[in-house]
């Protein structure tokens, strides 16, 4: 599916499942709405099911890898090497999201949609865009046919998982050198200062994070991406995961499946995609608050509450399969919850 | 144990534990601190247990349930024979708490610390302290000597738990009225308007609700307690489901048991237990930020951030459970995290 058709094929949410799956919440032994939020998400849920009676079904998180033309700068800590080291390592049940998704119930499918070099690992899949992005200090990240490409990976993941049956997803990522990119494209999206938006990422020193903000207002500077123009945004100052991030969303919104952000890097892409496809919005769930400089910013800017406060910033999606968890305990009370009648005692009314 | 025992026997945290896992958490293939708030729970708990290698056991939720006097002002939408209908579903897998608890893996054990009538439910526990409050409108809810019984009652409770192998706690209340006991806690502790603190609990119309605040404000008058004497404020305006919270804070403490506190009545519980006994607040855990008026504020007053923003405000230890899963995610990652060895890169490094 293009970019262009999973575009036309988002729907508005089912008004009439949600309000029924609203009604029957309210004919459940409890308070009024005393569930507040996990009410919320299984209302919602049901609308974009498009389904009165909606279940979670299979999930899967989908991990985009890929490399930073920009790590030449000396903007992070390790080598690039270590984005294909811990992206194969996903396969083998070595890194920290299998250890997290174990626990949700989820399955993990890393991507390498732009990793530096390749990957003879077979659990990886090979989408690859390009060998890494370019140096973005130096001009464009990639053109935006690159960049068109690269959503329309992240789009047809979610066709394939969808076929396999998945019905909840989550995004997570590996790409050494992406808090750069992901800080470059908040400071242009939010119109905020570099320091303000920029972090030590997986870990600088101070002297460090000072030539990281360097590098990102020079790649600002000589880039002029239009914050009118996402593509334009995510094709100067961005990078190959956080595109592919972008059509999971977007392709999450057009095949009716519901699908949670992790933390700062995939809550950028989610802006972006949001900025690009209003329409997909609905689908779209926060899981955690990333420990990043902006990742509170960059919820609010995406007008998300996060389920989640730990103070995680490790990336992978580790924060969004613990979205599921909220999803699993949601649906669990709208499915288990005796009846008003079942708990004998009257019911709780509406009153103003 | 009585009150005075279970105050001596709390101890400091062991800081060499905490410091050994601290340490571990760095030998493990992630950036350094990515897992946050994880990573200090189960610092926190192996300085709770004073064991180098924590695991988590068997986990349960104590719920509190009692009936309070002041219900026949008219500060509820239901009448006190819910408190008892509640706590009996309790036992037969038939109310919220069972539902969430089943996904957390804990048991549920429900506490008659003061239900107004008897009930011959065999799960029920029974250690009533009085048939309910008395009206505290016009005059103290409980005798000083009331609420210390009360408060040792859930000392007792941790004991039995304790000798029955449960390593891991949370507490729940069910009491038709505790909001109104809470909010007048709260307006008391926290020398708040009674206005800012009182919201409609499980459901009140706006009349009714400027009803439960003059009641509140009648009966901090009529009794003006003290909120430097936590057991003052807790036996003129309080309850006894309260006050059993206030003794599984305690208890935990002095047998080394981490505890998840619930939601606003929960915390109100916690924040006299903290006043009562500051040795007890390393013990206790945040779960989720209840939807009432001063869910967030009682939590500020406690130096605590939730985990969970859900707007839940249902009770029964339905967040604190919640906050069992965070627990389980913290503990999965620390045990079976690849080392840096394992993950096939190098080590990130402290810089400064």
């Amino acid at each position: 599916m293009t970019l262009k058709e999973a575009i036309s094929r988002i729907q508005p949410l089912d008004k009439e499942a949600m309000e029924y799956t609203h009604n029957r919440w309210n004919t459940l032994g409890k308070p009024l709405y005393s569930l507040g939020r996990l009410e919320e998400m299984v209302t919602q849920f049901a609308g974009i099911y498009r389904d009165k009676n909606p279940h979670i079904g299979k999930k899967a998180v989908i991990v985009m890898a890929a490399d930073n033309g920009v790590v030449e700068e000396g903007v992070t800590q390790t080598g690039q090497e270590v984005t294909k080291t811990v992206t194969e390592n996903m396969t083998k049940h070595n890194a920290t999201i299998c250890i997290m998704s174990s626990m949700s119930g989820a399955d993990v499918y890393p991507v390498d949609i732009g990793i530096a070099t390749d990957s003879d690992c077979p659990g990886v899949r090979r989408r690859k865009v390009k060998y890494g992005t370019d140096n973005m200090r130096k001009g464009p990240a990639m053109t935006r046919q690159e960049a068109i490409e690269a959503i329309e990976v992240g789009i047809s993941m979610v066709e394939e998982l969808k076929e396999q049956g998945y019905t909840l997803l989550a995004t997570g990522e590996m790409g050494i050198g992406n808090t750069t990119t992901s800080s470059a494209i908040c400071a242009v999206m939010l119109n905020q200062s570099v320091e303000k938006v920029t972090g030590k990422g997986a870990g600088l020193t101070s002297k460090d994070l000072e030539q990281k903000i360097q590098v990102i207002k020079d790649s600002i500077a000589i880039n002029q991406p239009d914050p009118e123009d996402a593509i334009d945004v995510l094709a100067k100052v961005g990078g190959l995961d956080i595109a592919g991030m972008m059509g999971c969303y977007i392709g999450a919104a057009a095949l009716g499946i519901p699908i949670f952000i992790d933390g700062f890097i995939s809550s950028v892409a989610a802006l972006l995609a949001v900025k690009l496809v209003p329409e997909c919005d609905p689908y779209l769930f926060p899981s955690h608050c990333s420990n990043e400089p902006a990742g509170q910013m960059i919820l609010e800017a995406l007008h998300k509450q996060p389920y989640i406060l730990a103070n995680m910033c490790l990336g992978e999606g580790t924060g969004a399969v613990m979205g599921f968890t909220i999803a699993d305990y949601a649906f669990k009370a709208y499915w288990e919850l005796p009846s008003f009648e079942q708990t004998n005692f009257g019911t709780y009314e509406e009153l103003d």
